[in-house]
């Protein structure tokens, strides 16, 4: 790993954004490929998947997901870190989980490094709300059944007064609605669909792994999804993907080749 | 190219559905060039962008971008010669701008295979909805400014009255909202935002050409980026974005390094 010991103390170095996409390392991008075999050091957490953070030597990777004592790291620890690392001279790469804008907070990091003056890149990956319904079978848009998609993620409660997410509007848009982290508000959100008028028989998937090892896709309805996740067993990491276009997958599954591990269908409700 | 001449009659081959990214061949994926590479037949249009398709050998490449009289060609005849190139036993890459299934008829596609008995893949790419504005530096969601992104597409008219994009019930998810081929109906689709209540002062981005070669950015407000397009002659291709988080670009700017070739940021309004 770089360090104080291996720096340049002429140059302040450049720190890379970088997304993983959703996992399998050959859905990373040539650049990312490229700038993880050429940075001096990557700091990634847990979400670019065991197979992606695999392909990185172990001497220049250093995991910013959890502290020593098991602790999240605090994102002001991992911006800290991002200026020191580049003030010493190394060029870094900061690997994200799918694309860095989407969800993975690169915005804050972004803002905070021109704060301190370190200049950077933005290197875009695939994410997982596209590329995850999409090696499933499921295209998130679709001229006859969603002409718009919008991502929220699961993490925002919205049985909180003060959640940001307008599940009314999203409900009203007619569009395919993408939830990431959405397995444990699940009953929550598909409550509030309900509530706004959705229809209950609104085909609903749950793809859990996405185009990692042990990928899992469980189908149904906005009436049932909930016991079809806890029949299926369907853990997080998923991806929630509701609307007409989640019911394309059984319609083409049986000609759906190069499956992840784990995608044979059979667990499709 | 691979014909019938070199088909082998024994076997049908497989279609692979390829997202190419936003244009910088940098930008596709690790698979989606080994695909390109291998592949006997590549079909595509314009959408992946000049970059992207020098690097495939003019012997495998079909541009079913255009017939041969200059007219469009219609999907029915792309469907058709997916299904003809597989039978001749042909592995076939269906090149895509994007992502095959963002606004990309790729749906249509796998389903019309899946109908025909032939087997696919789907390779996911980078969407420029979320690429095209992070080379930008411009985070399609943020935790302070945007808890939801919404995509949809300008070639939908808001003034028709079959229009199926629900501008109203963007304006009210409060979220970041991305137009892809959003150029010409701009004045159109932002006086339905205003209309539907949105604050004028929307900070709105313009990105033209993202990641190709002659990339521009212009940015204004809801009120006034239909006077800044016209000012900056910004034209198709271009992606729209919408909301708090398209005021980011000029906070970060300085320190954006590696943009492509003409993102100088001099254009910005």
């Amino acid at each position: 790993m770089g360090d104080d010991a291996t720096a340049d103390d002429n140059a302040v170095g450049v720190v890379s954004l970088v997304g993983s996409g959703p996992g399998d390392p050959e859905l990373l991008t040539v650049k990312a490929r490229r700038l993880l075999d050429d940075a001096d050091v990557v700091l990634h957490d847990k979400l670019p998947g065991p197979e992606v953070l695999d392909t990185i030597p172990d001497e220049k990777r250093e995991d910013v997901g959890k502290r020593a004592g098991g602790e999240w790291t605090p994102q002001e620890y991992t911006n800290h870190r991002l200026v020191e690392l580049a003030r010493a001279g190394n060029h870094v790469v900061r690997l994200k989980g799918g694309d860095p804008f989407v969800f993975g907070r690169g915005g804050e990091e972004m803002e905070h490094l021109a704060s301190e003056g370190i200049p950077f890149e933005v290197v875009p990956g695939i994410t997982s709300a596209v590329g995850g319904p999409g090696v499933a079978g499921i295209p998130v848009t679709h001229r006859d059944h969603a002409s718009s998609v919008s991502f929220v993620t699961g993490h925002e409660d919205p049985t909180k007064t003060e959640s940001a997410v307008e599940w009314d509007a999203l409900a009203a848009t007619g569009g395919t609605i993408v939830v990431l982290m959405g397995v444990g508000k699940l009953p929550e959100y598909t409550a509030a669909l309900r509530a706004a008028g959705m229809d209950p028989d609104t085909p609903v998937a749950l793809v859990e792994r996405a185009t990692w090892p042990g990928m899992t896709v469980a189908t149904g309805t906005l009436d049932d999804i909930v016991a079809v996740r806890d029949a299926e067993g369907i853990n997080p990491p998923a991806i929630t993907v509701i609307g007409e276009v989640a019911a394309t997958r059984k319609r083409v599954l049986e000609f759906l080749r190069d499956r992840p591990d784990g995608d044979t269908g059979a667990t499709d409700a």
